[in-house]
């Protein structure tokens, strides 16, 4: 249908129809789609009758090509104008075949794996009857107490704002009406929910508008320069207004000023949220202050099927919001081409051939063995050959790595790191003990693990976090590992034995009692399906780690937030003037994290120097080019991610000591030398200045190029 | 001088004398108020001269009588318009009498007792020849990682109002220019300087203007309304421009806004580190920046003085804008007397007379008792007159109780808690010992520790931090006592003997290991001069401790900043219809603190009964009558502080759960019964709008009435 046709059924259409498009509720409110039956006890509490389900516009959370066959052609009969319902779900890092979490997937500093996974979560999703994924998730993350840093790729604003096109790319392809195995993105959540207080789920934001547009928005905005075709808002409040009631923030800056025209959804039961946020009154208010707002989609609650309808009878609401919106969520099915085709992607057969396929869980296994980070290597790894191996940790037989967001994929189906190690190292060769549960343990287990260390030449401990201890409302306090496993460590350190830690986990830790205790550690996050695989084959050195953290790991929760791109304060430590006491520092501990953004160890290493400009002076038509060479001066191949940097050493506003503007991957051979090549322009020294203009000044800026964002070779230039 | 005579004296100096009334240097750089004679080293470094000094506008942090007469006179001479200087010092919790920090003095709840603490200080210091102190600090604190907490009244912005009056009408008197035994106040840091981030001192603020507004400004404002002379910026950003160089905040809020035409200082060397900062390239930069942003006074750096002249030469500055700071600064003096006087009431005589006097030392007694909190009993205290008492830890014998900021105070002087102890309960009956050192200790030590222990009926630990491990500069990012101390509570607590805690400390710490160990704790804070004493009577029983937090105890540092006016969110824990997990929590702690603002125990008990509100409506015109009877249950006579809070249950902006708007001290014999009556008008509703507008909200508001911020009585009215 063309947009007049869409109009003009949007003219037939009464207005409690209009309303019910506005709607999204659950699969179990669907006839067909629960387990048993329509549920009816919940959709009366809500109010929700058969008429409004019947013209509602989309389902959540419902899979399977049969199942949604039926629910969309039961939908369609219902329908008094055969409107398709929108599927759509939650597809954040795969759909069956689960990739790592998006804070690991980060770490791999490569946006063409990035995309791939998410080409394949879209086709696995499609072929099983989803239209749109509520991905990707982009919000800028400082705060490891809060649980969906897991679902960011790190603290960023650039290389997020890379990831969110690389992740729209890979869901949407290049046209949606074509391209029937992709879904349509969603990226979230709009705006700044990343910002959490206390790093506390849903709580309280509270920003300066130049943080949001200089930090918080570039990758919101990055993924709808990709095209993205929704947005969802926030849970949390932004200037004092919860984003869902925020006219500000969605009408004037997403609709006015950035010309989004999609479909704007809220995060679940966010509407009716305006109520406790204490915004609105109750359903009525809620809903006016939504509506007016730009929300499309109430996800969840039924403040607009109750109240939208009198509220534009009343003259409060004027009809041509809904009517917009309405038109908005057509647009979409049109995009999707469900007019043409209701079931488009959604296919049994190719179901039954591509979902959880070897080719997808190959992928899986090559961005797992990108994203699992070497934090530390005293020269035990990789595993000798003929080593005897105790495994030995609640994640030893543990298929809890996929991690939250992960509802269609099977812990049972994940590759384990007990079976991967045996596989490759023989089963004489490997011994294996629990240790202790995640939280709890006993004398006897620890005692257990002890005897079974004891008798092995090295010690390999499977450690983390259970999968809820982060994830949506997954926030701590304590970002430790749990006592029972600190003690374990403890326990196996007196035995004086070469000692890996590998760590299956959702934050950046404070490996106080890890780090400091063994002899080399590595960071595999939820890996995901074949999780197990990849980290084996990084401790045996089949493949040799080359992930970079995007988040910095802080040395105690009492340092939060700790990220590289801060200021430099008026009282730098380590400045030349600097007194031993009145400068920016704690008593107690260093300001900066133990691990820096950037940050990640090889099995081989890599030399640099020459670090050249091709200018000591740069203008807006003349950009600078940067080169390094690198050369690798270790026995293995391996590839280093070379990170250029730069600082803007005095703006109208404060510009953070550095910030990252480009990367390199070489890949180089033992002996092998190479030279990362950047481009450097004007444009990428733009900054929000004091009236917010985007804009960039004259003057002296220094460049970082170097492994990390700490250790770097320096020199500067001058934009004119 | 009346102000023609004052501009005709401006229009009698040179560009370089006007620019050197600008600069305040410290007292070293000054003949005869140095040790060993004025300091030339630092002169040269610093590029200041003997001409500079001579015309300079004020000395910083000199004290004593006689010295600051000769080194008034020596200037004058020197002077070429015989211009006195100003001399200013860090007067922030008294002179030599030292009363307890100002977090101490928020929590008696007292502002008369403060504005007695405040003259008396400014006695001390006038009568020392000393004109203007940098005090009161106020600060709103959240963070108690922050050192500087300690010095500010908490984390309440009507609170913090109050005690901000309260200092400048003690400070300042009724008329600088009669009383001569006053001295200026100059409120600071203007402004938020205590949301420096992570809570580590001079690091960058980041909040919206809407929080700035609702939350950070009113203490400043207040003082300023009560008369306050002077403002000193604060070391932080704002918005991203550090606040000396900050137009914004200083030229369009303060001069403009708010109308402020007194004098203007930076912090020591806050001008020039707008270069660290990286807001000016230079030292021409950072004066450019400076005094357009109406910084009038540059302490302790000197680019005003080498970089003025030559910026009003060449045209960037306009010469009237350093004619408006030397008038300012000259209308100060003239404020004083200092024209007619210059040494005002600079006196050796009254100097011996009224400085640590008994009755100045009364009032500091009296003001650490009504400062020290109970924050647990489990009938324990009072001690009984009869047992034999241990006292035992690091703080049993210690002066270090006077707090930082207190330069004139003497440790030597101050009365210690085993003397204080000892006097009450007879020599017999006090056993000592220090048990450990504050930060390290001996296995030796803990044993004797544990065998004086052993032979008592109970056991006083006297526990802290050292006062360096608060204030400027003191931040922790591990805010539980020091290990060994918790060792040292270990051990004892073994004895299962009854035991207390007093601690004295600079900021709400993690009280585990404690809280849980021992059956009382005494919160002293830094008590001061009369510390010991104070404390003593409160353990004996001779004071029934009255104190409440004004800033709340955080479960552990992982949950901070926690703070009693907090938003609802939208999913607060305990709703009707919360989910088990997706609600705003942590996995691993509780969202409320330890302990709440508000929070504070007493000998005696009291019931609250019978909440009325004069009407269930409010208008603009017809203010609410609230009251409450409050009933002394127990056995001794004691004072109930009756708190009011109100919730705007749905505004347009959020609106936190519960904010302080009243309080009434009650004091009551056994059995008595008495009410507390509270006004509330509509004028106390008000909020910064969506669009910053100060206004009210008719609807529902709900009305709180107890004994802190979580245990109270409720009611609503709505406001019309």
């Amino acid at each position: 249908m063309d947009n007049q046709q869409l109009l003009d059924l949007i003219g037939k259409m009464t207005l409690e129809e209009k309303v019910a498009q506005l709607v999204q509720l659950a699969a179990p409110f669907y006839e067909g789609a629960g387990d048993e039956g329509q549920i009816t006890g919940p959709m009366q509490a809500m109010g929700i009758t058969d008429s409004m389900i019947a013209n509602s516009g989309s389902i959540l959370g419902y899979a399977g090509a049969e199942g949604a066959i039926a629910v969309q052609d039961a939908h369609m009969k219902k329908n008094p104008h055969g409107i398709p319902l929108l599927f759509m779900a939650d597809i954040v890092h795969g759909f069956k075949t689960i990739f790592p979490v998006p804070l690991a997937i980060g770490c791999s500093w490569d946006t063409d794996l990035a995309q791939k996974s998410a080409e394949i979560a879209a086709r696995e999703a499609a072929v099983s009857g989803i239209h749109v994924t509520f991905a990707p998730m982009v919000d800028l993350v400082r705060d490891p107490r809060w649980g969906r840093v897991m679902e960011s790729t790190g603290e960023d604003p650039y290389l997020n704002s890379l990831f969110a096109r690389a992740f729209v790319r890979g869901l949407q392809g290049e046209d949606l009406m074509e391209e029937i195995e992709r879904v349509a993105a969603c990226v979230k959540h709009f705006a700044a929910y990343g910002a959490s207080e206390a790093g506390r789920d849903y709580n309280t934001v509270d920003l300066s508008e130049r943080q949001l547009r200089e930090y918080y928005l570039p990758a919101y905005k990055a993924a709808l320069d990709e095209g993205c075709e929704m947005v969802m808002t926030s849970f949390n409040t932004i200037d004092g207004i919860p984003a869902s009631g925020n006219e500000k923030l969605m009408r004037n800056l997403l609709r006015d000023e950035w010309n989004f025209d999609g479909v704007l959804i809220s995060d679940w039961g966010a509407v009716k949220e305006l109520i406790p946020h204490g915004v609105a009154e109750d359903e009525r208010e809620a809903a006016y202050k939504a509506i007016r707002a730009g929300v499309d989609i109430e996800m969840m609650t039924a403040c607009y099927v109750h109240e939208l309808p009198e509220l534009v009878r009343g003259g409060s609401v004027d009809e041509t919001l809904v009517d917009e919106s309405v038109l908005r969520i057509l647009q979409l099915k049109q995009k999707l081409g469900l007019f043409d085709n209701p079931h488009r992607g959604t296919n049994p057969q190719r179901e039954a051939e591509v979902v959880f396929s070897r080719e997808h869980r190959e992928a899986a296994y090559e961005l797992a063995t990108r994203s699992t980070v070497l934090l530390k290597n005293d020269g035990i790894l990789p595993l000798q050959a003929e080593a005897k191996v105790a495994l030995i940790g609640p994640f030893a037989q543990s298929g809890d790595i996929l991690g939250p967001w992960s509802w269609s994929g099977s812990t049972e189906d994940a590759v384990k790191l007990d079976f991967a190690l045996i596989e490759r190292l023989g089963d004489t060769n490997v011994s294996v003990a629990v240790g202790c549960g995640i939280e709890e343990g006993t004398e006897e287990q620890l005692r257990l693990a002890v005897e079974t260390a004891a008798q092995a030449d090295i010690v390999v401990l499977a450690l983390g976090e259970a999968s809820e201890m982060s994830g949506e409302a997954g926030c701590r306090t304590d970002i430790r590992l749990p006592q029972i496993q600190l003690e374990l460590i403890a326990r196996i350190a007196e035995l004086d034995k070469p000692t890996v830690a590998v760590l299956f986990n959702g934050r950046p830790l404070d490996l106080h009692g890890v780090y400091d205790k063994v002899g080399a550690v590595v960071e595999a996050w939820y890996p995901g399906s074949e999780g197990g695989a990849a980290v084996a084959d990084i401790l045996v050195g089949a493949v040799n780690p080359s992930a970079r953290l995007t988040m910095s790991f802080p040395h105690s929760v009492g340092q939060v937030p700790v990220y590289y791109n801060h200021f430099n304060t008026g009282r730098p430590q380590g400045a030349a003037d600097a007194q031993v006491r009145y400068v920016s520092q704690y008593l107690d501990a260093p300001n900066e994290p133990l691990l820096p953004f950037g940050y990640g160890l090889s099995y081989t290493a890599f030399a640099y120097d020459g670090l050249k400009l091709s200018s000591g002076q740069m203008t807006e038509k003349s950009p600078l080019a940067i080169s390094v060479n690198v050369t690798n001066t270790g026995e293995r191949a391996g590839v280093e991610t070379v990170q250029l940097y730069v600082r803007d050493v005095s703006g109208e506003v404060v510009r953070p000591v550095c910030e990252l503007k480009g990367f390199v991957r070489l890949e180089l051979a033992p002996g092998e030398r190479g030279t990362a090549v950047f481009t450097l322009n004007e444009e990428q020294l733009r900054y929000h200045h004091a009236d917010l203009s985007f804009k960039s000044d004259p003057g002296r800026f220094e460049v970082f190029v170097g492994r990390n964002s700490q250790d770097t070779l320096n020199d500067s230039f001058i934009l004119n």
